[in-house]
């Protein structure tokens, strides 16, 4: 969310040099992605994003990350393509770090969606997992069921300063998503971040995705549940019908969920509610008072989780038992 | 140099349909301004700058900023233009903030100047001052020679923090510069700041001018004295007469100096390496060690003032006596 490495402008001519993107017209740092530094560029060619992968990131992850941008690129799916450089590279190296650049997309975040974005976000993901089918890369998700309680224990002894009684809830509900976690589902590649922030849309019809850093292989019914948190509540926290019905439908259309799924989906958006009520809850403990960002408030994770945990089935998102 | 204020597509959407400006296609916070938020904006109708003003800017200076950069442009200085608001504003709200809307300028910063960027600087400086001689607006500079015994006052106590007898030299060379700073020298509207990170260059050629938030009336030849402080130094902060003359030449082919502003040039770099000095020094003491970016090192402009400190007349900048 800032640009933490600066870029030369004669560095930054000789890298757009090497991957035959034009002559440079402008850049300019811009506030956007997980923990990296980017740069929107425009050159006689076009537009582009050049990212800076900062030390957070493993760079051992690359190659998936850009290998799945295109995969998915050539699949139907609209997001960044990743440019190469004249040695077929994607991954290259600016200003001291592992740098890629990639397509500009169009269109813009909408803050507020309507049941009409939310049938699309499901359509779309939907695409994505069938898309990813044929991806051979493969990477864990290292923010996965197996993943929360070593999370967790970063900060159980601080977690009631967010919530009186937090730790305690956060406990019972770990052992129990332990017990209950579905580990049968189909699984392939899930983005697993699929946010309002890293989705596109351009006069209402979605334009693409972006920020695929979190991508791994896990179940897709799980992405539809951290779509359903994502999605479908309101400013309050309060649970949407119309928008969770709106994006079940919209994923239907493409791709049908199993029996199996259906009956899960109550169980993984507690544990999708769970995963962002965690790593908000690190980040809130773990951000100074006078950081520039605010971290978001984990409480809101807090609240779905406790919607989650009163469905008993399928049906409490509007979904029929059977498929 | 973040983004301090979230904007929401709805509420942008609002703002463009108010200045008529086409319908959104995409936005994005930039890193760019001294303190307040800026967004990239691309419409149907083109590309433009949003910046939403921050508290620690004074509202009441945006009518003079944004005035003198629509006088400026209309007087051939290419900078970013103002659009109004259906109802004749430039500043209007957006997102709880004063907020304004300008030009998109293509061209990017060189960071490693060579004498002939040095050259078109000096020539369009001499421009901006000749353009402002009719802009009625009036704006005290605030960081001019009264400004910095106050500024000096609120760190001397740990003025040495930065660099072992750091106080001593400033006390000195502030009475100094206090006794000798001339007052009658030709005055207009100066940028004040007119530093690499403010001049976008195409193909080399200087392609406008940016970030205006300092300027003021104060003597056109101090804002030449910023310039040298500022283009004329090499990475180690040697000065570079060749950078200097071709500065100098190219200012003189547009507006020639007086004999009085020549025979000022050596009190007026020191009171400009001074005003630097003291600005950088205060921002060194007042961030914190874990901040995100870095502040400049005030010690660069130590080295430019005991470089000044050497010169006895103009013709160490290269320039004869006499007009």
């Amino acid at each position: 969310m800032a640009v933490y490495t600066q870029v030369r402008d004669d560095d930054l001519k000789a890298f757009l040099a090497d991957y035959g993107l034009g002559t440079l017209v402008s850049f300019k740092g811009i506030a956007e992605g997980v923990e990296n530094t980017n740069y929107f560029v425009v050159t006689s060619d076009g537009r582009f994003i050049l990212t800076l992968y900062e030390e957070r990131v493993d760079r051992h992850d690359l190659p998936f990350f850009l290998g799945l941008l295109e995969h998915l690129s050539d699949n139907g799916i609209t997001c960044p393509v990743p440019l190469k450089s004249k040695s077929g590279n994607a991954v290259t190296e600016l200003a001291g770090r592992a740098a890629a650049i990639v397509t500009f997309l169009e269109g813009f975040c909408v803050h507020h969606p309507a049941p009409t974005h939310c049938r699309a976000v499901g359509e779309t993901l939907a695409q994505l997992h069938l898309a990813g089918e044929t991806y051979d890369g493969i990477r864990a998700n290292a923010l996965g069921v197996t993943g929360w309680r070593p999370l967790f224990d970063k900060f159980s002894d601080r977690a009631d300063q967010i919530a009186p009684g937090l730790t305690n809830v956060i406990k019972d509900e770990l052992a129990w998503l332990e017990s209950q976690w579905p580990d049968t589902l189909p699984q392939g590649i899930i983005h697993a971040d699929l946010f309002p922030d890293n989705v596109f849309f351009l006069n209402d019809a979605l334009s693409g995705l972006i920020d695929f850093y979190f991508a791994c292989n896990d179940a897709f019914a799980l992405d539809v549940a951290i779509c359903i948190n994502a999605w479908c509540f309101d400013d309050k926290h309060v649970f949407s019908p119309a928008h969770c019905a709106a994006l079940l439908s919209g994923y239907q259309a493409v791709r049908k969920l199993s029996n199996a799924e259906r009956a899960a989906l109550p169980t993984l958006c507690r544990g999708a509610a769970m995963r962002f009520l965690l790593t908000r809850a690190y980040d809130w403990l773990n951000t100074k008072d006078d950081a520039l960002v605010r971290p978001h408030d984990p409480r809101d994770y807090l609240k779905r989780l406790q919607f989650h945990q009163t469905v008993n089935d399928a049906a409490g998102y509007g979904l029929d038992g059977a498929a």
